[in-house]
């Protein structure tokens, strides 16, 4: 573990010290656990409260904040935090096992330089697998499938033949890329398989979560574009373009041919129907269903999903319909009343 | 890669071209991506206006449209036009691999003719595996399970003890089949484990997409009826019977004891609970929560779910929640006013 | 297969015989499906009518009911069936096939007396086990791993370096526990990550579901509290704490750096925000979205989830919303023909 001064650190991340600037710190945590030597942060308004209390030796802040533990004032307090933790504590290591003997590799596959390949990994024909990167126990690559440099799949991820993977894609355990997307044409009730001759491409940068599963386009490619991450257990359909630098967390679900413009955001469990055209810079809150096109910049909420700020007033008037409807009837009565003696 | 004319096609699908018959078909594609040598297909109504644009040397069409493209003409397009990729580009061949002395095989397992056991694959005792299978690396078939012939379990699939697995079926990657159900016993603040004496059946022709995952039963079998088609990551709850031909969409739900008739569809992300009664014919809107019996030929959309066209007015009518209930309390002024005049 | 008396199920669950104690059971089943020599149990009212027509021999039941079948009367008739069921049936049976040869064993790796390591298994360097574990073929287990005594893990289950599992934990196959959580601080448009030096703990007596994923913290540790038991595709955030014996059905999604108390019971599908608080004895409907704090006891349904009995009548009333704004717009049409008689 290394070691630095709160200057040291200051001076990585481009901050200014509030306090003691020689002061050493080894490691990171959050306000609640931190202790002595290590730096926290406050990001969330939420924690500002826990500034008086911490026992971390130094945070990093946005802005001038009160506190009894030394101060690291930067324009971008997570990031400047994210930073430093990469400082001191670095990345995930991965065992430098070379290419196991007990792997499954065809022969006609092309392995590049100081790329790890473990224990029960299969290789498929014709596969090209670039330098640096690591193939956990258990991973399955199908035939022809190409992967660019730096690539981490974790235990027991699979990818189907013909897909391309970018470069520094990160794919965590138990995960599938290019399987066939539920594509079957219905006749006389039965339901019959259409082939599926389109591929998964994952852009560089993309980073996919345990459990999810990026379906292979039927004809057109499905695409996740450079930079963008995924969670947990997400589905994406076949022919789905997802563009570059999308935040979809956990559960999401996203129908086929379906467009996601750059910088969009679908929050845990967000359902997004298929042939839409979803622009750029979407925020669509957790649990949304979106059942049509959203033009650049929208913010949702709700199924069928609409402008959140007008949602969340719905669905608090909705907490009160009983009484709504009780005074609506009510009213009625008065107004019955007023009729008769009208007459 | 085969070519075919269009009228061998049109041939093969019973349908009659509209313009020249003798252009030669190499590929299938969509209508936006096609180009020429490519025959695409018009299903959804959304896209006819790309007839006029598209590159495609001939489409399938359902009735007369305009196209600068030659047409095929059909009753059903979408399954023609299915007919018609199987017939170019064939389904997923899969590499023959006999049986890997990789592989670990129980004794006492019967493995049919032709079937393809690969590398890393684990087979139980007393497992039965049917001909012309394929198993691919990292499958699991736990002890006494049967197999039939013709099915394909893509790399990483699950499969428990005693499990039925009917003819013709294919199990995307990382999908799980016959895991124990959610059944505990709370008794004094702990939850105490049943044991799970029933199995998962899955008949003949059904399809089970990528993390699925098919609870055993705790008494009673869980059953998939035959030709239904489960998406990616969904989960079938203990002794639940799904009758045949449904089409259950990813991130489906379906908790334990309850029964689906023949027919039914589930979009994206439905959660159905237990102990209840679906009918045949049924139709679930994505997204919605089913919490109690539906007849036969029932469409329904919402959580709770109900009647999808009262449910979609309902839902509309939410969205002016605010204003209605802005000028409700502008009426119940109005009204009190005349009242007070009244007196 | 164990047979029993019924006077001895009777001593065994602490019950009394209503009818004819010396019959004989081998088996468990449920009321629609017992036959004879099977006993079958009664919890759920909903289906009391099925005493009447029951074949089971005899029946567990809570208080004293009109049956055909002979009635074993005890305070808790699930817990009782339960044990019933584990006397006659036993729990699930694993294959002693000691330390596989087949599988890739670290040599500082410690692995206890009579556990069970399958084919294709891979033991990181500094893993430790406990007593009689079963790790079925294709699981994974990262650097210095802890795991305690008595523990299950399916086939292809994943636990990323670090984490602890305590004793008696069963994971069922292809779950992951330990993946990186979606942490990422974003910078001018480019998502960084952030190293997860947190890890998961998995206390004892924890069950987890089928494609589960239960992502490592970023700082503090994920933790799931001892006797709580997670269904099928449940994704847990980072740093995120689940109390002890909570019940986590299939498909929930809880965000990161949130805390249940103890006895919290999630229905499948409910989404749960990050950074909040839920209390004790919690008990969210099925689909529901918990976006704020819940205190001691409450019942919640809704998305926004709000107190469940409200909620139900809010949904009753929402059904018939376009009516009521129908009525609605009526009624402002006599009010306005008042006030014009009123001038």
């Amino acid at each position: 573990m290394k070691t630095k001064t709160l200057a040291e650190l200051a001076g990585h991340v481009g901050g200014r010290v509030c306090g003691d600037a020689s002061l050493t710190i080894s490691s990171a945590s959050t306000l609640e656990r931190a202790g002595e030597g290590n730096i926290s942060f406050l990001a969330n308004p939420k924690y500002a409260k826990l500034l008086r209390t911490t026992k971390a030796t130094a945070v990093v802040v946005g802005e001038e904040h009160e506190s009894l533990a030394a101060l690291l004032v930067v324009d971008d307090p997570y990031y400047a935090f994210t930073q430093i933790v990469v400082l001191l504590h670095g990345h995930r290591e991965h065992k430098k096992t070379g290419i196991s003997s007990k792997a499954s590799i065809a022969e006609t596959a092309v392995v590049g330089r100081d790329t790890h390949i473990h224990d029960f990994v299969t290789i498929s024909d014709s596969v090209r697998i670039g330098h640096r990167c690591v193939l956990y126990p258990g991973v399955f690559i199908g035939p022809d499938v190409e992967i660019g440099d730096d690539c981490v799949l974790h235990p027991n991820v699979v990818i189907y033949e013909r897909c391309e993977i970018g470069n520094r894609v990160i794919i965590q355990a138990n995960a599938t890329v290019g399987e066939d997307g539920f594509g079957f044409a219905t006749h006389k009730g039965e339901h019959h398989k259409i082939p599926h001759i389109g591929r998964t491409l994952i852009e560089d940068d993309v980073e996919i979560g345990s459990g999810s599963a990026i379906e292979r386009g039927a004809f057109d490619d499905t695409v996740i574009g450079a930079g963008s991450k995924l969670g947990d257990s997400v589905v994406i359909g076949h022919g789905t373009r997802v563009g570059p630098y999308c935040l979809i967390v956990a559960q999401v679900g996203i129908a086929g041919s379906t467009t996601l413009g750059h910088h969009c955001v679908a929050g845990g469990q967000v359902g997004i129907t298929g042939h839409i055209r979803v622009g750029n810079r979407v925020t669509i809150a957790g649990q949304s269903g979106v059942m049509g096109d959203l033009p650049d910049g929208a913010v949702v909420f709700g199924t069928p999903a609409f402008d959140a700020k007008k949602a969340k007033r719905a669905y608090v008037v909705l907490k009160s319909l009983p009484d709504m409807q009780k005074s609506f009837r009510e009213l009625e009565t008065r107004v019955s009343s007023l009729e008769k003696t009208e007459k």
